[in-house]
């Protein structure tokens, strides 16, 4: 194929990005509902396509959003890590030029409403938090591997958190501080070993967990809290090889009132937008078979 | 003043926007959270800054900000309707120049985290849903109004709701359904009469009823779950003169799957974007007091 | 109709909001790209759908977006405000029971690519600034006005800029100062008298003479730049009733470095988000005629 | 250090995030202004602020903060590609237990505001298009790489594109076309071997040719466009190994009007917003040195 000499078309993948489905289960009066946003991803030998323009190898984006919503149809959606294996088998086991697929899903929360005559309703609903539970599915051939996640867990403390005995060094300005308030929206993404899970029961005992860790640790640095909730988590689930949080510092800073003789006990803060802390670490455990370049591609650290 | 013939200044306000205030209420180990934004704008004799130069009657917007903080730590937060109230009469009663005044205060939601172990928290929060609460307090001279709302109260119904007997006219496209999924954002304010109210008890009763009638409405239009929502509201509170809402149809299409042999019983749906229904209207009372001018300068109709 | 003793639905609309619509003139090599977002809306009688779900008198915001598009095709765009004209007239126009329209077009700018070998391209575009061109055209029966605009017009000044003056009072922090960095996204919109007008030769009018005088009046408050906007508006151009701004304060304050012995002659400064000063004022023609309500709903002042 | 058996730290960094910094070169009359957002992070020994919350080796982000102004007072701005290198040398070259540092830059344009009575002003500036130049400079130790970018650059052409070919399998809806608007938001990195370059120079070549190739090449499918874009970097830029980009097919729908008996010859489109194609691929200099880690964490594929 005809480019300039020396050069060459490395890793690619191409697929459609943020098909929104809603899936409701009607089987009972009492309806089920899934909101979920999923791109989907090819990986195999398209260089053709790049190359020339022949697209004879390539299933178009767009029959990958009608290939997620009929497996919706056939097989509802279920955990969006069984959705994310199924259709990246339903690519790779049908089309041999697909040797690859990459599923990142993305679910968003409802509740029932709670009605006051009659408690929570069948099939009347409100949309949850802004937290997102999330996972990408990554099939190479054979090797499948499922990191999920969550993303914008906010949360706060207002006292039980301190920081100081940094060194006082060049273009230092931070004051010491023996409480402060510690908010943060975690984002958070966690690597399994092997495919075969509880998918459900693991979110929810993972999210417990940072929860837990991060009220109850009487926190010295982001670092420590951040730690002791990666800690947590590897120590409870042995499926888990590895976690990676990002979690920006959320400044707030208190308010000087004392021009006007007011003092300030920790009451009055300004929560601040720009610039924040940012602190990124994995929390890995020793024997975790490799991770390949699976967290290539992920967005950010996280 | 120097400016060309036969052109002046008209209505003009000028403040501090998005003042972002967190208070803490550490009077006991059980802390209370309140997070709000602030938007303080005065109203009154301003036409030599504007003309001129002259700074002379300008409260500057960083004073504004400033009183915002110092009030809080002075009165608390309470109630946003009270702060707003609390903040516009300061700036009216202290300065001559200063005629009227206008407070926006947004306030955005925080839950006690639920730990495993020790129950709710004292100290540790989770950040609540994307709803938020709103008031607008405008104050002329001793006229004072509160409309206060809520937006982005997202809600769904995945039955319930039927859309039919809409005339077939040049461009109509749309089928007719008597069984779709229903879902909107809804936007909503209240004018209120009075200013001395149960603020808190009254947002609450107002929000339930609204999820009540959305959810029990069996929904022929949008146009209808609107009416039903804003008239429940007015029935049960007389103090409340009129209602408005915003609420976008965000429209879920069932997709067609008919092509490849599978039938789809409203089960798969695609959660589109853009463009949207927006179904806008206000419900009154009757004998309600003419409003003046407080509703302009609402971001768009609510 | 069935509702409350008291209670009645007060002004609505409804509609299709941002109809997004990308028309292509190809009727010569040279091709012209018009990008716009519509909202389309209906007033008039529709309290049944409100009071009943009887849609017997709704056309549907499906019909309302395939006309957009339908006019497009039979007339092209053109200006936004006679775009946003024809599609208001063509429903008033057509159904007794809609006796008013809002039609609210927003229009994003493309400019050819220049290429290195063959200057500008036929038909390869790249998208302008993050400025919006903007129209509200409001017919009620034979009364149409036209309101037009931009947003997010993002501008500042270096020098040229002072503020000093302003009253020391309570809880004041602000230090005067004769040169600062001044920084707007300026949001205007004015309204002109009558609807025939050479729509884009004033935008383009209106838009310099702006840009002229932020640039060339040596600033003593932002109230004042804004003013001397207006003035050079109205002055110029006597279609035009009344303009009406919202210019953001983007606050840049200077850093300090004096701690670590470096002095900073207005070099380096820090961009903030939140607050930001905020200044809305109307200019207005004496002889303007009254704007009856066109003004509400306009989203925020502006 | 106390921890679970068999659990440790891995990968970690953290520093201050979006730091928003103007720059206004005062030294003529003509100002110079270069408006960055720095995202700084260090990388070293830091386990003892995660394991037990000993801060001794933390330098502060705070610290970062005010390192990075003083950095551009000391020494300017200037390319932000040397502005990068010279923050992270800075870090490692000072402390001991920073091993590394990751310093992330965003660009935004100005240009100077063309006034009608006196040309391009002096010091009056306006923002311009939402590209954002963008750099990531990942130093360990004594090795130095730097991967620049754009984002956002958003382009279309409205003839000159083909899509078919493709073949017809299970779950396919796409018709062939062989006229069709591209329209894609370009992002795209590269890295460079070497860190002596003249950064301003290369990217405006880069991003040129980038606009040449798009406009250029007949379209037989985004890939193409993507792959001739990428050749024509790496052919004319030996400095550069590799470039990645990231290039939605944001979706422009013909408007089918046929049911009304008109025709659209490729005039009236819908622009869609989700769910829209993701085309990712790297091109790469067949001798190019291995890239190690530094693609990792960057946010997303590109």
């Amino acid at each position: 194929m005809k480019t300039a000499v020396g050069i060459s078309l490395g890793y690619n993948q191409y697929g459609k990005a943020e098909v929104r489905l809603v899936h409701i289960d009607r089987s009972t009066p009492v309806h089920q509902i899934k909101d979920v946003s999923v791109t989907s991803q090819l990986i195999g030998d398209f260089a053709a396509t790049h190359l020339t323009g022949d697209n004879s190898s390539v299933i178009a984006t767009d029959t990958q959003r009608n290939t997620v919503y009929a497996l919706a149809r056939l097989h509802g959606v279920g955990p969006i890590e069984n959705f994310g294996l199924r259709v990246a088998r339903h690519f790779v086991d049908k089309y041999p030029q697909v040797t690859g697929s990459r599923q990142e899903v993305e679910e968003y929360s409802w509740n029932r409403i709670s009605t006051s005559v009659a408690g929570l309703h069948d099939h009347a609903f409100i949309r949850g938090s802004t937290e997102v539970r999330t996972t990408v599915v990554t099939k190479h051939g054979a090797d499948e591997v499922v990191i999920s996640g969550l993303r914008d867990l906010t949360v706060l403390k207002s006292t039980g958190s301190e920081f100081h005995g940094f060194p006082e060094v060049e273009y230092t300005s931070l004051v010491e501080t023996t409480d402060r308030v510690l908010a943060s929206a975690v984002s958070a993404r966690w690597r399994y070993v092997g495919v075969e899970h509880d998918w459900d029961k693991t979110f929810v005992g993972v999210r417990q967990l940072m929860l837990d860790r991060f009220a109850s640790t009487h926190s010295l640095s982001l670092q420590q809290t951040l730690y002791a909730m990666g800690e947590g988590v590897l120590s409870a689930y042995p499926e888990i090889a590895e976690i990676r949080f990002s979690m920006p510092n959320k400044h707030h800073f208190l308010v000087d009132l004392s021009k006007w003789g007011l003092d300030n006990p920790n009451e009055v803060w300004y929560a601040a937008d720009r610039p924040y802390g940012l602190i990124e670490a994995s929390i890995v455990r020793d024997d975790a078979p490799p991770a390949g370049g699976v967290w290539e591609g992920i967005s950010g650290f996280v």
